[in-house]
């Protein structure tokens, strides 16, 4: 019999992946197949492990976590990215809370999807199967590093990760705690793994790693997207910036335009469900924008507004191209007034990041073009962007958020961390 | 109001696709949208009139054929080749009947995956919708341009096609008979494009148009495949090369051995589901392998054998890794012999192109191991892997089998060819 190799002659010669991280892609891969095998107690059990294994060794996360903030601080690191960098008691409590999340998820792994018996007799089922090996390139969150590895682990797939090197020490400490977590339960440590210690070159390595990686997903600016995105060669699952849309028709009830249009960029301004653009029907501008720029500005928001929007309300700062074009993340919101609909969908066409967009309207025929011709994840109508979540789809908890339109689009829940397989059971059946 | 743009500022600049075919791309884009919100009765019509007028035109593209064949000839293409080049009455026929089976087919877009009502009395439902632009990359057969066009159709798809530049005056006629077809229908001639005319140039600029291109999807050999997965941005299905394995068991019935594995090379050896590999467990090789090599051989079939085998049954041919490695397409077979399952599962995970795996045997243990245990789009017991087919399936039509694990696994059918989004009905509901 042949031995076998890492590769064979008919896969691409790119498949062995760059000999700098092949010992964390093949330990990943062969942890992979004990993972994907595993029972839904199991691995219950071992997510148990990793929260346990959190709390009991939260003075060695912070003692990490604090050099992360030392070198942060000597590199004159914003106060935002150190804040997000941060971890102290509540935050690795409520990472170890996350992990308890996941448990409490159902286990997609086995679900059959659908399935048939051929004319034949031949049984056909189509299951639900792990991807396999899940990368995750992200930046300096070391939360991230704990939800993609449970995640992962509940849907029976190992993780390979490269965190932001601000982050490195806080997520080397939290690899070692969660692979000593799954030692403990009985899988293999190597299902869990961090190539931070590479830098650039790994997370270059991690893109090209085909035959290793099965699922990469970026998490973090749109430009890491857009990198990973241009530079992958193995499948990517755009999770993506939200530059997201509310438009107010000719017919939008004023309060309910006010109350959402507010939650949707109040709320919480720094995540991409928020809303960035409004767009107002031209026939209701006179009547809609004014309150709305003021209850805006009463939550503190800064508002801009194109010419026309300007004419009605004078103090507005100038909205550019490039405001429209941008997910603030903070306070600040466009206004521009359109002609129609038409326009509307337009404007959307040129800007949206096909994340979220709602129309607020009393037009049943406005309402429902709105629904059929946006071609974003999600269209709303009467509702607040932020609804535009996992968790508040009833997911339980998210992976993230689509953008893109192969595998998965919009909130992404567990279920969407899988691949399926189809089962063929015969009794001697041939084709004739 | 600003103007709208081709692409806004937070796009990649990528995204603005090369000059090169910016014109057919931009077009696509346009008619997909129209494409997108086409009924079925509409878009049902436009492939009636696409068939009929292909089987009116029949000289016409007969005649470009043969410009086609007569430039191969010239240029000394293998006979192989010229046969799936060539077009005559009967094939221009079926390239006709194809579009009719396409039309018989029922409309994913508009069916509702899923939906819920929130607690807060929000109504979600996600909703199957066109990608939008589909691209596609093959080689010299004609008949993949008019079954890609009548497909993407159907699923309310644009289309950009690249076939191979052998049968480019074929295509270009063909895909000048579709666009009449679609214009006389009521619907955008512009809503499937050849970029042929551009060569290698266009290909480039086809896998790299993100922003345009929703989904692209290569047919023909793997050299092709592997092409368009390392160098495409834009997402991409991997439909694929099919090394493929079939294990007898210790238990397996000789007689299902034979039928099964003679079934599963000989009635069609050229494509993707045939058997490439057979592995015998040791204690069942003496017992086996001789009758089964006696029946393959009968049946014409070239067949190798490790060295375990040949001590078997002596003037096997040698087995090397790299026929192992290789999808013949032709009536040649090597033969394994195994310890065990781990062996052969060992074997399978060095060799296998992820495809389509099946074992005979009679021991449920053995049986539900396999099945779990290998991770290809398709696996089986006691059944042909010639099954592995979307016709068989049931799925009325293929649009091929992909080998990749996101967005769909294995023989795919129209749904495929379509993404999801999320539709939102609130009544003024925010999120508290």
């Amino acid at each position: 019999m042949v031995t076998p190799a890492l590769a064979s002659e008919n896969q691409p010669t790119d498949a062995i992946p760059d000999g700098l991280i092949d010992a964390p892609l093949t330990a990943a891969k062969t942890a992979s197949r004990v993972l994907g095998q595993a029972t839904t107690a199991t691995k219950d059990a071992a997510l148990a492990a990793i929260a346990d294994a959190l709390i009991a060794h939260t003075a060695r996360i912070i003692d990490a976590n604090a050099e992360d903030l030392a070198r942060g601080r000597e590199a004159g690191h914003s106060s935002g990215l150190l804040d997000r960098l941060r971890l102290d008691d509540a935050r690795v409590s409520a990472l170890a809370a996350a992990v308890h999340d996941v448990i409490a998820l159902p286990d997609p792994v086995g679900t059959v999807v659908r399935g048939s018996t051929l004319p034949n007799g031949v049984l056909l089922s189509e299951v639900r199967v792990p991807f396999g090996v899940v990368g995750a390139i992200y930046e300096a969150r070391p939360n991230v590093t704990v939800d993609i590895a449970a995640l992962a682990l509940k849907s029976g797939n190992a993780a390979v990760l490269r965190g932001g090197s601000a982050a490195r020490s806080s997520n080397e400490v939290l690899v070692a705690i969660i692979q000593e977590a799954l030692a403990s339960a009985g899988l293999p440590a190597d299902a869990v793994q961090t190539i931070d210690e590479h830098g650039r070159a790994g997370a270059t390595a991690l893109m090209r790693a085909r035959g290793f990686i099965d699922v990469l997903i970026p998490r973090g600016s749109a430009e890491l997207i857009q990198t990973v995105v241009r530079e992958s060669t193995v499948p990517v699952i755009e999770t993506g910036a939200g530059v997201v849309h509310i438009v107010l028709d000719e017919s939008a009830d004023e309060q309910m335009a006010i109350d959402i249009v507010v939650n949707a960029k109040v709320q919480r301004p720094s995540v991409c469900n928020a809303v960035e653009t409004v767009l107002v029907h031209a026939d209701a501008a006179r009547r809609l924008v004014p309150s709305v720029v003021e209850a805006l500005r009463a939550s503190g928001v800064l508002v801009r507004g194109d010419e026309r929007a300007r004419v009605i309300v004078g103090d507005l700062d100038v909205a550019t191209d490039d405001d429209f074009a941008t997910e603030h993340m903070a306070l600040e919101l466009s206004i521009g007034i359109v002609d129609d609909l038409d326009a509307a969908l337009a404007h959307i066409r040129t800007f949206s990041t096909q994340h979220t967009e709602s129309i607020i309207t009393r037009d049943m025929a406005n309402a429902e073009r709105f629904l059929a011709e946006v071609d974003s994840a999600v269209v709303m109508v009467n509702a607040s962007t932020r609804f535009s979540d996992g968790g508040e789809f009833g997911f339980g908890a998210e992976v993230g958020i689509s953008t893109q339109k192969m595998h998965a689009r919009g909130p992404m829940g567990l279920p969407e961390l899988t691949s399926t397989k189809w089962i063929v059971r015969g009794a001697g059946q041939v084709r004739s």
